[in-house]
């Protein structure tokens, strides 16, 4: 076989076989195809697509270029939640203590912000002393101990994946859906767990902004999941404003913690409660999705899911006062207030724009080796649909540096639009692929 | 600028100004964008193609990547070959002391061979003593004293189309009139002549297969020319059997030879006064393109274009008396008959085999690293056509390692098509684009 070849095949818009796939990721992750004969190869699935069954080959060479990790030392079905990322998008924190809370072991690993989109890992170091480079085997025995663990993940999860991923951002051949779910799906398949539930994000703070690209990406990954044995589902959600009101590490956490005392936004709790029954669901735990629901429901009215958040932040080493005494949290240093100059109602919110002001502000990365400030983020003190009177605190942007939260306030009003009408509200959930 | 966002702009069709095409080039021949980034954008080029302006720019952006060869130091309208490539092509040998004989200056760059394509270089090569590394400044005095001379092409001709074209070989974009035209175009430009004839081969054994393709290059490199004030004309002819009927860089000079003698194969002849007939016009020489024609049958009947052959071998300090003694040209060791096995006609050869077959008997390089026997190659005794009988000789094959040759002998065997009916003929000169 001959990498040439390879592309020039691809490049005509012939079928690719499994051997061939399997030769081009195997190359490339060695060092054998050189990164010009990958990024060739790369436009050329991204103008000539890929089918079904290459974009299976594909996955699964990547998934397998790695660790695959076992969790048959866990009894259950173990299930996975992935986000496809978001702005505000704090739910993992939620819906792992609500389905472990019913009964549902979690074994996840989740991944660092990067760009305007936050991580789950970030988030969780916001508590202080709270460790997530944890070690395999203490991993294994926390989740059958208590349910539940979230760790980061490491790097011999998928490392074609990682090594693509990097080519593919300075290539402009990012967009293409077999490549983005193969992307996602390599990694959760080598993760372990037995099922899947996939958030699709869709909107203007989404990788995907219509209804029509994310049910694709959706069925693709659905596809994949089954494909290899997984039962995997999908829930294409709206990303059109940022998900509840805070967007930045310790505002998440607080904001999370809120939810499972019962306090948070309602389209956090209701989101939280609706992954978090489809994953009770896909864990055997209830028949359907609708007793699932309802299951979690109880978990959050009980306070059990609480209970369970801080089994979890105990066991991994964090300050679970934290749950209690928001002050224990990383504290910012100053503030920007942002206030309507106009009555009406909230029209937009743009969420990639906030997300990025966010991010300006101190709380997200822009290249992997930033640093970021904890304490920063935004607070929306109104969302879409309601109403506003001219002085009224749209936001309050928090960090650490006050010329970063200056630039970030300037940023962030930019994103809000005052109309005169109340606005249309968007569904919150578009669409579930079984 | 930023080479990322060009990759995108391209991939998604958009139109690149001047300066972005000149930052591309630019940045790639110095280093400054990577071959992995440069690769992406030549596969997006190939799906999104580019306009007239975008290949221009190309072009030019190219062509001032290196020298650009000042002629003005020669009298007279300078007038360029060059021909696409074929099988058997050995009419630059004839065409430019043909010209020169009619008081066009000839001062010509030529290029080596690569795959089942000879070069002139090469074959120049075969005339011992001969040099084609000659100094810019000797270059210009030859062409000011007899009127012609022909080197080889130095490495500060369009160093950009060199990186370029090598990133393209490996990556399966080669296949682009935009990139092919321009990769030609930028070298002719640099090279200084004030008007370009192009041959433009099509046919099994060139570049362009068909007609169609090959009127479309020819259409692109004559507006390319003109575009950039060079008069430029070109002739499409047909490659789908070998020019002439020797294959094969001793073989080749002796027929070019042969037919400056008058004794030459009718394709061969026809061919090259039609090339030299146009490029007397397009030097002033002749009022249209078959007063040209006339004035190189002159010079064929009366030697003039052998003695202009003469002065040239020897002002390159070849031995002239091969003009006489074709025993002073490098000879083969062994050779093998290849006979028909049938009655009939010949009703095909195919161009690429039979070029495959003379490289691999010796006389063609896989890559430029290889070494050439120059006494190697394919005779053809018959060509399409010719009636045959069986145990008739169809060509001999020549070369100096019998392995070789055997295996030679073995690929041009298939390249004949005996037929019981006689064939159409195929038109030599299937077009001209002035």
């Amino acid at each position: 076989m001959n990498m040439s070849d390879i592309i020039g095949k691809k490049r005509n818009g012939e079928t690719l076989s499994q051997e061939e796939i399997d030769y081009v990721v195997a190359g490339y992750t060695e060092g054998s195809i050189p990164d010009y004969q990958m990024s060739a190869w790369l436009m050329a699935v991204y103008f000539q697509k890929m089918n079904r069954e290459e974009t299976f080959h594909l996955t699964r060479a990547m998934k397998h270029s790695g660790d695959v990790i076992d969790l048959s030392g866990i009894d259950g079905v173990k299930v996975d939640k992935h986000s496809t990322g978001g702005v505000g998008d704090k739910t993992t924190l939620i819906v792992a203590p609500l389905a472990a809370a019913c009964g549902v072991p979690i074994a996840k690993m989740s991944g660092r912000g990067l760009g305007f989109t936050g991580g789950t890992v970030d988030k969780m170091e916001a508590i202080p002393g709270f460790q997530t480079a944890v070690e395999a085997d203490r991993f294994i025995e926390q989740v059958n101990t208590i349910g539940l663990s979230v760790i980061g993940q490491t790097a011999h999860i998928a490392p074609a994946d990682k090594k693509i991923y990097a080519l593919r951002d300075v290539t402009a051949t990012v967009d293409n859906m077999s490549l983005i779910s193969s992307s996602i799906m390599s990694k959760k398949l080598a993760s372990g767990s037995d099922a899947i539930v996939l958030d699709v994000k869709c909107g203007d703070g989404a990788f995907m902004e219509n209804l029509e690209d994310a049910s694709i990406l959706g069925q693709m990954m659905v596809d994949i999941g089954n494909g290899d044995k997984k039962k995997t589902i999908a829930v294409i959600t709206d990303m059109n404003q940022p998900l509840g009101q805070a967007v930045g590490n310790s505002l998440e956490v607080i904001e999370a913690i809120e939810t499972l005392k019962g306090c948070g936004p309602a389209d956090i709790q209701e989101l939280s409660l609706i992954l978090a029954g489809i994953m009770i669901y896909a864990g055997g735990k209830a028949s359907n999705r609708e007793e699932g629901y309802e299951m979690a429901k109880a978990a959050l009215d009980s306070g059990a899911a609480l209970e369970k958040l801080r089994q979890f932040v105990e066991a991994q080493g964090g300050n679970a006062a934290v749950i209690e005494d928001y002050s224990l949290f990383p504290q910012h240093t100053c503030q920007r207030e942002l206030r309507s100059s106009q009555d009406g109602f909230v029209g937009k919110i743009a969420a990639k724009a906030i997300g990025l002001a966010s991010q300006h502000a101190g709380a997200g990365r822009a290249t992997k080796e930033d640093t970021i400030d904890l304490s920063a983020g935004i607070y929306l003190h109104k969302k879409v649909g309601d109403s506003v009177c001219s002085g009224d605190i749209l936001a309050v942007i928090y960090g650490s540096d006050e010329e970063k939260v200056e630039k970030s306030a300037q940023e962030a009003e930019k994103a809000f639009v005052i109309t005169p009408e109340k606005p249309k509200p968007e569904l919150l959930i578009k669409k579930i692929i079984l």
